[in-house]
């Protein structure tokens, strides 16, 4: 089940270019989705699918600001009309594509899934994109076939990260006995804490004085369908207020992580984690960049098992724990949105009836 | 939902050998296939499965006429009937295979899939294959992942051309701007008509005058389950009359295609494209037949495109536009024929009650 | 539908080690097991499956004679009760791992999938493994995509030899014309017989003197699930007397073979042949393995073809011959003790009520 009216991020603003072949095509939340640019250099998003015959319109050729599908030839505008049938002049109504709302922000390319009367822009999460001055940032992607799910509950709750990511980004067991304070929002999760007096992750322990600690802070927003911004900000170990940022820094960095269902069982899943220009070093983004990379291959191991074995028993009675409070807030969320949705139709529909 | 009463095409001539090994195994709607050559050359097609346990028959052993299954042996006639349990005297009544009908004409073989009796080799579509001594003609295949009714409506509308073949094998927008006239045959549809004063496709234009204008005639017999035999012949632009063959002819060419259906969503594609001696010049075969490799690729890539979108959406609304005039034929024809052996499987059924 | 109490063989002894990452992943009878090695050797088999939210426990972490979730850090004991939960002191009487009975015989691991308490190590089969010191044996392995029940009944007849096998193993067609005699066991089904006066397999062939003829015994014991044991013993022929081993013996060997549905439509296939040390010569084990290999490679391409047709067409009809009285006695050994599984929890459901 996915929520209709929600933005879902369709990859990074740089995939979506100006060339002639540049026609990029997605499954978002189940649909089929072909984006491209306008000459004036928006991005247009409709669904993939000609309407005369089904055929791909990623297939097809971007003329100017319309797009032709290429297999018998009809044109459409951006707005999804069609414009042309080749050697008929007559045009029925229903010749028509469906066109979904698209937002560019912090270099993701964002598009609305559901009734474009509610497309808010403000409703995009606040990221940290790879254009901004400020940090060292750059664009990644993992495929995972997993439900959207099981990724939500893997980032609502980050003490996996001592044991998924034992041998890459965490920071020993101190996420796993941190106790985060998750606040519900009307579309998410935000979650703040600190881990106190810890060592530095393995990977980047060469990178500081033998024997270093730190407290680290933990800043995270998390909103439907799967969206994840961290704010991880590292500190010389006891220099650093609760709630304040008033220690010696010694990185201040962004990772911020959008997964788009593509279907019930498969995401897409664009990240970055970027170093402040004024806290990296020679080598740490390089280095970050790699150390994020391996725990997503971890991630995806781990939940690519975990999906398979519960399709595989779908009614296995499982149990939670202290951990899992992060999790079922998020999933809560998403759930209530979607039966909000459903509801609403419901009721649209009686009241036409 | 196949026609069972037809031929279908198993393949091309040279398929199937004498060699000890030479037992081909085909899918044939919906029914596996195995064929081999008799001593006397007879091409023989049997159930690929042995009646004992259902193993593959073309696993087994040609002896002299005969099919050995070499999971326990049992062996067939070439009439399907068991001639021998090794180890055993006594051969029950059911060991026995059944055995298709089989002509082979125009280097094409042809399989029968319904009831032998009406068998007609008559219904068999007329061809111009390899061995025709007038035309250079190479056979080729492609497998395609999509229902061969959607390979009947690609066939029955070169409009598509324009559009899916436009790097290849179009004649600019001359296919999608004619005004075909598809005529309904009691199997099929028969399909004429010129396009006028047009360059020749881009892929041969080097093998003409600068500024080359043409006129070329297309006649074209498309017949159940999903064959295609265009005779296609190119004039010097304005020397040729309508409905004539008295202008000055600078290619003379056939192309022979037969689309058998694997199962519902897969396809065998045998086709050739052959040029006649006369007007065949150095290069211009080997040309022609790159060139339809490409455009077949190109079809591939597109239906299996589609085959994926119907899938996913089998209630989509689509419309017509004037070009699918000839697809709309063909397949009311298909699916009237499918429908008469419904009906006429059924009225048997009560005439036996 | 699989026999639930009953020893399935979960591999060769060497392939489970200390290591620390030597968590090794089955799948047996359609469920997901994990087997490591305790400190002191003993091998243990578990649930494949957390019990916390269904990541694989193979991708865990062993710590001494424990098994560590590495998802979310849970930790079970190898009775399978979790013995931590990071972060947490509390843990819930539900934290606990399905854990299956283990025996190591023979240098096979066998895991009773059914009522631990009928786990009865007497029920597991003789076998001659890679460490009997009498014997030269190499252990072999192979994954056929087909039911069991097919290995079942290819296993009970070997009339196939002589037509699956007849460039490798076969006798010619003297296992063919065999007349074996089989015994129904309580859960199995015991074969014997002699072929006589019949030339060795062609492989082997080279190694004895021209025309050498030879008598062989089969000595065979098949039991649920699906394991195979061989006694195969060939002496020159006419020394040899009906039922005793008084002859000149040119081979004593054993072929082992212990086969574990994976799943209703494939298997893991443990399997060895081993010649006497006194029987050996220079390059005959090689020999047969490499025999034994190649057979199995034609028997998986035999059995994967019968299990794709019988899935197409499953109400196919088909007919018995003779030497389908051992499958038969085989496979209705294998169907009652499912039955009487069935009853069985069937009427202790019913005395519960
Ligand atoms: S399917 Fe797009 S124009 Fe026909
Ligand atoms: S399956 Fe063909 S002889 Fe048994
Ligand atoms: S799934 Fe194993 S500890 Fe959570």
């Amino acid at each position: 089940m996915f929520i209709k009216n929600a933005w879902y991020c369709a990859g990074w603003d740089y995939q979506v270019s100006q060339g002639k072949t540049a026609l990029i095509a997605r499954k978002i939340a189940g649909e089929r989705v072909v984006l491209y640019r306008k000459l004036n250099g928006d991005v247009v998003a409709m669904e993939d699918r000609c309407p005369h015959r089904q055929a791909a319109l990623s297939m097809g050729s971007k003329e100017g600001d319309e797009l032709r599908c290429m297999y018998h030839g009809l044109k459409f505008g951006s707005d999804g009309k069609c414009t042309e049938i080749p050697g008929q002049s007559n045009i029925p109504e229903r010749a028509c594509v469906r066109v979904f709302p698209v937002v560019e922000k912090d270099n993701w390319i964002w598009v609305w899934m559901g009734d474009p009367l509610k497309a808010d822009p403000s409703l995009i999460t606040d990221a940290v994109g790879p254009s901004h001055p400020d940090y060292n940032t750059r664009p990644c992607y993992i495929q995972i076939d997993a439900d959207y799910r099981l990724e939500n509950a893997n980032l609502a709750d980050l003490s996996h990260s001592s044991f998924t990511h034992d041998a890459t980004i965490a920071m020993g067991w101190a996420q796993a006995l941190a106790k985060p304070q998750h606040k519900v929002l009307p579309r998410g999760v935000k979650t703040d804490y600190w881990v106190r007096n810890v060592p530095v992750p393995k990977f980047v322990e060469h990178m500081f004085p033998p024997g270093f600690m730190c407290d680290a802070h933990f800043d995270i927003t998390q909103t439907v369908p799967c969206n994840w911004i961290l704010h991880f900000r590292v500190f010389m170990a006891g220099t650093a207020t609760e709630g304040e940022s008033d220690g010696m820094l010694v990185l201040d960095s962004w990772s911020c992580q959008a997964i788009t269902p593509r279907d019930e069982r498969s995401v897409d899943y664009y990240y970055s984690w970027g170093v402040s220009k004024a806290t990296d070093r020679p080598g740490l983004s390089d280095l970050l960049k790699e150390g994020l990379d391996e725990a997503f291959r971890e991630d995806k191991a781990m939940l690519e098992g975990q999906q398979k074995r519960m399709e595989e028993k779908p009614n296995f009675k499982t149990f939670d724990i202290a951990a899992d409070a992060g999790p079922g807030k998020m999933l809560w969320v998403l759930d209530k949105l979607i039966k909000e949705e459903a509801s609403q139709s419901e009721s649209l529909i009686a009241s036409m009836a």
